[in-house]
């Protein structure tokens, strides 16, 4: 099976966020019937309650009744990913240990959540979450007793060899370490590792704390159940995994983007039209429908009656002409980089760059609970 | 100047479609100064007011106050893009005098407005005016009096050589004719028209009434002022119109959608995923920033404090290799079809595809609403 178990969704949206970050213990029952050999069954019991650093019991039961029983998070570098991953598991009530080399990293982690925290509010974030953060530059002290682990280390296979050899000597043989490897597949670093099987990719996308997509890959050495119950973690506890079949460089939404940006590049050196045109083209076509459905549900959409085969048999021969048409540039050139910046720089004249990033924030968060007060999406 | 003058964006949802839609007389007066040669001036005092069949005055002045003075608009051509370009040309309080061949698009299209009424209004459409639409199947009395034609025949050259030739022949010679051609550059069948250069593309995305963009290319014989004026005229009804400074096979936005396409269907063949998890990838991912920024705003954002120049600069090298690794199928073959439909069929079985339409639609509007709304967004 390739796809998680979905639970039905909830007429409103607020309900659907609660429902996403834990599901009714009837439901967790139920479903660790199907939980793989990589289970700890013993962890469910276990992550029933934790004490507050406060003192207080601070954990709801139904937020840590995964069938992993994480209740503890590691997260290992805290850049702009890692803040964010930091952000959104302890929107979710989970306990977060972090880690940097950079003892500045702590200051600048918590005020990256305290930031996030109003908009993680409005999307149903465990009251009092945010206190739930220990930082640590000392990896091993930081990964004390985690049941799973979010890395987020630099993009150099070199250095993630390192990191996760450390990581893994760190924490117990049965923790998963999910990556989020923006491009490298986990085969190329997992090697050095003890216990390389829990290793796998967990790629976010970026912010992660308000985007959902999570892709699932195994390495040569990570156990399938270990992929599948990865799959399964970020599930339930709101994310929306995609479970890859075999590794690719750059997964697939960066490819996705990669073929993006090489055409709007292309029509951009072209001349074809502005660097605000290029981007209008997107945000205001194909980028909303793409906001909903994917692009093979849009082609079904687009076939009327005769669904994806209408659609493909009657525009297949035009497509194949974009095909023979499309831009093949394979280098970035100083120039491409300057036209881009210039372009930007006309727009951001006018529109500051961070409220720009605040006001998409928001209405992602508005995109997100528009689609999950609609029990029609089919995902 | 390539961008039409954009008002500024009001605090809220209704108020900014309001505006959208038409700007108060004094913004309209203030714009007058920069009318192209080709404007009407002539035409402004006399679209004031207008008749409904009824015999009421039912067109708002504010509605009609654009600068070509449109009042009734020619649709020619009532598949399912023009059945829904008029839908949106009488929310915005137009008459429209719609034609088609067969004589059973008169029922179809009066349905089709019908069903789409209740999400214009919620839209602030135009009250009555879905009862502005007359039909004829006689092209010459359909056009009778138009001051715009929205051209949406079948994507065949030789049947628009002499549909744009008809078209020509039945209006006044300063008539704009903006043809929704989705992949035929306009030069290809402008030709054989009497003024040939009042033909421009005004390609919308499926389905017009509700995404915003429309691509605007003048052919070889376009006068500059019609693509300016065109461009004008959709920014004025609220539509986001793009201005390509020269055509090409597929325009902007079918071009990247056929390379999103190529590698999702590429990943498809490679069994990297489902067609489902390849549609989560872009719907719970990408998908989501695109309907707010494009893919160069989007790449700014990601740079930090560095904007686009540090993200190409340092995600550069990937990049390259990502497109060097991506799929460069060049035939739509019978088998991929196979593949596409199997796995949309599966989820089909749990999910009505007129459903997940009607839904697609609402969560649209949601979204058209909710950037509406945000007056910190640049487009």
């Amino acid at each position: 099976m390739k796809q998680p178990p979905r639970p039905p969704r909830p007429q409103s949206a607020t309900r659907a966020f609660a429902r996403a970050s834990g599901a009714p213990a009837g439901d967790a029952t139920a479903r660790r019937g199907q939980a793989p050999r990589f289970e700890r069954p013993d962890a469910f019991a276990a992550a029933r309650r934790e004490d507050s650093p406060g003192g207080e019991p601070i954990i709801r039961e139904d937020e840590m009744d995964n069938e992993l029983g994480v209740k503890k998070i590691g997260v290992v570098g805290c850049g702009v990913i890692g803040m964010s991953w930091t952000a959104y598991f302890l929107a979710k009530g989970f306990s977060v240990r972090a880690t940097d080399p950079n003892p500045a990293a702590e200051a600048r982690t918590r005020e990256y959540v305290d930031n996030a925290w109003p908009l993680l509010e409005r999307m149903g974030a465990a009251p009092g979450g945010k206190d739930r953060l220990f930082f640590s530059t000392d990896l091993i002290e930081a990964m004390d007793g985690v049941d799973f682990v979010q890395e987020n280390g630099p993009e150099r296979i070199d250095l993630k060899r390192t990191l996760f050899r450390d990581i893994a000597n760190a924490i117990e043989p049965r923790v998963i370490v999910a990556s989020s490897s923006s491009g490298i597949p986990v085969s190329d670093f997992q090697g050095a590792s003890v216990h390389p099987e829990r290793i796998v990719l967990g790629h976010p996308f970026n912010p992660p704390h308000v985007l959902p997509l999570v892709e699932v890959a195994g390495g040569k050495l990570t156990s399938p159940d270990v992929v599948d119950a990865t799959v399964r973690f970020y599930a339930r506890i709101g994310k929306k995994p995609v479970r890859m079949n075999r590794e690719m460089k750059g997964h697939i939404a960066n490819r996705i983007q990669a073929a993006v940006m090489r055409e709007v590049l292309y029509l951009l050196a072209q001349d074809v039209a502005s660097v605000e045109d290029l981007d209008i083209a997107i945000a205001h076509g194909p980028g909303m429908r793409w906001a909903i459905l994917g692009q093979f549900l849009n082609a079904d959409q687009g076939g009327g009656e005769g669904g994806i085969r209408h659609m493909m048999e009657h525009l297949g021969p035009a497509m194949e002409g974009w095909w023979a048409d499309l831009g093949r540039n394979e280098h970035i050139a100083a120039e491409d980089i300057g036209l881009m910046e210039r372009g930007v720089a006309k727009i951001l004249e006018r529109h500051d760059r961070a409220a720009i990033a605040s006001a998409r924030d928001s209405v992602l968060a508005q995109i997100l609970q528009a689609k999950a007060a609609e029990d029609r999406l089919p995902y």
